[in-house]
């Protein structure tokens, strides 16, 4: 019997969203659904390595310097403090053994979740394939990760 | 005949996007849909006593010290301007008789709208459940919420 | 044979959001799914001309001149810098040859997508059906959205 599929547009880069996103993310997971998470704009972030993205022109270069990759430097929406905030949360998580988002990618890969890279924002923010984490599953756009969504009951933008 | 489901997760703790949640809540409930919501995260505050929640450690103290709860004094998403901005807006609504976010509180429970508290926020952010106000319904986690989602057609993450 | 129906809520009136909410919207109805978008609260400005817009009393007047109109200038969620975040986001699209907000419209009005503005917005942002550009094919509250969504499979909030 096919599984239900559950899908999720993690379309934020903040710690905080993509907590959430992975919390249910992984719950579905556990639930025997089958769980794919489509990244796009700042939500590439989570995958993107935590080297410096070069970028192809002056202008993705810039953004690229602004907008810092790597799972373990994500900002929070709110209380961000200059980073004070991210800090703090991330030691209120550990603190509660809430998973850090580098674990909680571990244990999505543990239960087969499919990690889906946007290559339209790849396009126009300059970035390459080795700037992201092993752990991608499929480069693709939106007509492939819509192609799963209309299969599955439960479908969030994040 | 069982009663289509319609669920959200309410994420974010800005007053207008909580506006927009309750509107759509009770908008759902009063053309006879079940409706549920999560409250998660800065959601919760929506819940919240406007007393100042204690927290366990330095850290929780510290957080729920800048993070105030109370469904009367949550900010905006943009144009907050330190507060002044969610003055101009609950004066705006009064004025075009939309009702507050206390009052939709009510209306919702008067329809049967099902609050549920996130026992996983919790846990992090050290409340308790003393520290919410009565219509709570259920104190549980994304499992619970998912296994309702799932039965249901349309579900946000707000 | 109907259409497979997709909806989407346009909450948010940043620029980085909306071309999230029109690439998937405008992707959709080349899958051949029919496809609504309910703007509502900041997402109104997609569809507001650019010129200033009254409001019918001082806090109206007052607000919408912070919370201007017009596709061609919504701010970025992340990184906006006072307006240059906009500017470089708006030459790294036209550079990977991305539709802007305006052409995206056009887009999608000729692939059919139906836009719908919210009218309890309308209400207490003072706004009048003469603030609008051309395209919006319908002005409803929650429940006309509402029954839309629950007819299809996907609906997401933005």
């Amino acid at each position: 019997m096919e599984k239900e599929k559950f899908t999720i547009v993690v379309f934020s880069g903040e710690l905080d969203k993509v907590l959430a996103a992975f919390i249910l993310a992984t719950t579905a997971a556990s639930m025997n659904m089958e769980v794919s998470m489509f990244f796009t704009f700042w939500g590439l972030n989570v995958l993107r390595k935590k080297k410096l993205t070069s970028g192809k022109n002056i202008l993705q270069k810039l953004m690229n310097f602004m907008n810092r990759g790597g799972a373990d430097r994500l900002p929070l929406s709110k209380f961000n403090l200059i980073g004070a905030g991210p800090v703090m949360m991330k030691m209120m998580m550990k603190r509660s053994k809430v998973p850090s988002i580098g674990e909680f990618i571990t244990i999505a890969k543990e239960q087969g979740v499919k990690f889906i890279a946007c290559t339209t924002t790849f396009s126009f923010m300059g970035f390459v394939k080795d700037d992201f984490i092993e752990g991608v599953d499929e480069y693709a756009g939106a007509a492939t990760y819509l192609s799963l969504a209309r299969e599955g009951r439960i479908s969030y933008f994040i």
